[in-house]
């Protein structure tokens, strides 16, 4: 690959997926007055974040978890890595982080792919480019997060195989990604270099089974079926402010 | 795969797979009237969600768990995300949760594969299916659950097989199970885009040695030689409110 | 493979192998009361399982373990998986538990393989193939447990073998295994649909060096050696009564 | 390979790459004095460490890390592993140590590879080679981190390779590395026999998208497509004392 | 193999490496007389080792270890498994124990390869043998340990190799290992049967950068190349009375 090649992919914000689980006996062991203070620290600080948002220097998401793997996410977007450090250490120092263990996170910043994009004009000045670079994170009812790689491994080896082939396979997947438009949005992320993935995908939808079935179907595109590395999957649902006072209400 | 194809698997109630260690030596810590609230709680929950079933609006689970992985699992079945994830948070809200740890769980959906029906009509009116996509769980004396995946290593990549030679597979995967009717009740939930892994089995038997057979027999069919990948096994015996009594009383 | 092949498989006592870690810290910072209190209680256990054992209606093995991964192992045979698991939490509620972890367990059925029995006759009622199905465990001086699994990679896939195939390397296998007859007693108990793993084997013997010439020598053997895939090993030392007070003693 | 082949290789100072979790909770249920006390320990650590650096006997870089897998790193570069031992339990007998966790680090030594130079002369006497080789760490905006090891995997191993095909290709590598001078800044260190991966790779730059398009374009270089196995990637941004100062400040 | 062949292997001394990571925040928090109690508790077991060790009865290495993995390694030999159990035991009822953790540890016996002795005698009598088998522990400045397998692996698998080949790859890897007389000297410890890894190699030099030459040297060499799986790499110091009370001084 020439250095050229590489450029060509856009980089907008970066991306911190920022994984918490509750310390539900802490919790309800705490005073109702602690509770509440960490509640309102915890709001304090989505707000500010809506404010950020509202000034198109950033946005969040803020979503629960299923399962054991973490309780909810927080997904930022910002323009810097300090920035997001920043944030990390901001919410640390909050009431409300007592009560919460960070045993997952995802480093990144969100990705245009070069195969993707014909760059015969600045695309950084392009608006369409930018929205998708710069996005405001969706209002979904749901969230399905995972990171993944391209393997390397004897035959299947992505890296590789020639530009054309890349891109070739990349057009395909790209075909059945366009089916599920409207019902589906998607934010790619690139971590190499960052990260020990190399991508991570955040989905967004009101019909979680739209998960399922990009997943699968994508699964049997060649691109997913030979060269296809997965991390962990986590799935969850939308938080406003009225969902945290609830989720959190003893 | 035609996108096609990956709707014809149907779908019914979501379902989370809630593995819980007891913290025992809290709980013999505790005071009897701690311990009396804890379970009190507990059984309301259990009563919460036997009428849940009975309103045909979800299914549940409870068996003990054996070995050190964990102590219990709560299998649930509900129309949605949400009400999964509620039912998580309200039973991390009780005074019982705090004599747990939940280090395991699994996040996915009742499924009946596209390889065993023909869609002629719309299966999700036939009785059949439907009893199939929203069942309501056995009573059976043991249980065993796995999660697996279809292997994409090489020679054996199971999403490099044309839909012919996967349904070939499967019908005689089929042919295996059907002989172990009246013996074992199997329940197939799929999970991609949910979970870390793409399927899980929850058995149901009286005599648990069947789980071995069954699991033994089809390990030398083809789609579970070549292209099965397998999680933790995990295998116990029916909690019903007596039961837990009796395990948690000291 | 045909079902009745799996079938040939004979099944005896199930069997839980409960590996604990002290947690010496506690133990030491108890008063001497409550350590005899918990040393009668699992001395009162041992008792109980000894009588069960004169009644056969089980067996139980307890050997120190060496290193981190464990300080004790108790392997139960019992006829049910509901006793091993009345068992495990009778433990789990003395006060002696208290003073342990349960990191690591196995659970399993004693099984005698296929490929070394002709069934000509009800095997059940052979007294020979009984007492290896209900087993007196030894009181050897030393005892070795590790997990296996036949591994499906590749070309090296025991279950596509042929059972021709798989008889004939079973055959070379348990020849090496005969020569250490009278050096060593093995229980051989299957876990396909039990544990994560496929079988265990559980060695016991008064020169601890057996245990590293027959896995050392087996490993050459193509069933290992191609086929063979191992989890843990683990090594100790038999505690009788005495041993345990010693061991315990501060 | 010759011996002499691998005395080639050059080393420098021994480094000790040592990630810290806070303990945020610990650090905020701390009286003021506490942390007072604890922010002047560290701080005079990270002058004693500065002192040494204008002595020339060692050099030191503390950046914080985006994310779970800590909150800092401390790279330590000095001339024994006695003095990296010693600055280790220096480190952990502070009152700042009492709130972090190390639960990651990395061993290894400054190295110039065999590939690139052509010893003809002493190259330890070499001005340019012993700046290399006993690097002053800069103060570049962000880090990143990563190990590596050559594969060793069937057709892909990089070990059986002739010295030839290796030279060939660690030069393509260099020359991509190359076109980032003045853009990144790079350390590699040597692990084999030290720690569990081969070598360490720390990247500096102004620039954090720097490192993605470094890495993802040496991805496609053969070296590392077919050979190279990366570990755990962290990135960060640099702390100064007013930096440590605002990020502990509650 | 034949059995014979196996019995080749001489063995000698049972080996413990039990690897302690101290807990600084509990030293720190002790009271100085508590501290100087753990301290006594430990010198006077380092003075029994010491003792056992003139009396040819065992011996014993004590190293501290850089990094996370470690702070200290207690490498024992002794006769027999009963022996290593009743020290590690002996270890964690002393008071200095309540300071540390035992995350890692493995379990062996020294061996001399049936690859490099021709047993025309009985070499249990051959007194440079027996030097080798029953070794006393070198003083050096640094440790270096690792444990290790022989590959099973597609066409990569050592165990289906012929004799005659194995024997000629260990010729040429013992060529390498001569060269480095006088300035490493190594112990290979066995523990098939007895632990996860096949070998444990255990290096002591007053050089700490002759354990990265040899184990780097090594690596090209076939057997290493293409057959050898390495796990952990501890590399660390050594401690003598005075070094511990140094470490250990607050």
């Amino acid at each position: 690959m020439s250095q050229n090649e590489a450029l060509l992919t856009l980089e907008g914000w970066f991306a911190l997926h920022d994984f918490r689980k509750m310390d539900w006996d802490a919790w309800k062991a705490a005073s109702e007055e602690d509770r509440n203070q960490a509640i309102d620290e915890l709001l304090a600080l989505i707000n500010k974040w809506n404010l950020n948002e509202e000034a198109k220097e950033g946005s969040t998401a803020l979503y629960s978890i299923l399962g054991h793997k973490a309780d909810m996410v927080f997904m930022f977007l910002r323009p810097s890595l300090e920035e997001l450090n920043a944030i990390e250490t901001e919410f640390n120092k909050t009431s409300f982080a007592d009560f919460t263990y960070q045993d997952y996170s995802y480093v990144s910043v969100v990705e245009l792919s070069n195969y993707v994009n014909s760059p015969d004009a600045n695309p950084y000045e392009d608006p369409q480019v930018r929205a998708r670079l710069y996005p405001s994170l969706p209002k979904s009812k749901h969230i399905c997060f995972y990171p993944m790689n391209k393997k390397r491994s004897g035959e299947d080896n992505w890296y590789m195989l020639t530009m054309e082939q890349r891109r070739e396979m990349m057009r395909s997947h790209g075909m059945i990604g366009r089916t599920y438009a409207g019902k589906i949005k998607q934010i790619i992320t690139g971590s190499v270099g960052f990260d020990d993935w190399e991508w991570g995908v955040t989905l967004f939808s009101d019909d979680a089974l739209q998960f399922k079935h990009i997943v699968y179907e994508m699964r049997f595109d060649e691109v997913s079926a030979r060269f296809g590395e997965f991390g962990n999957f986590l799935v969850g649902n939308i938080l406003d402010a009225e969902g945290v006072r609830k989720m959190l209400n003893i």
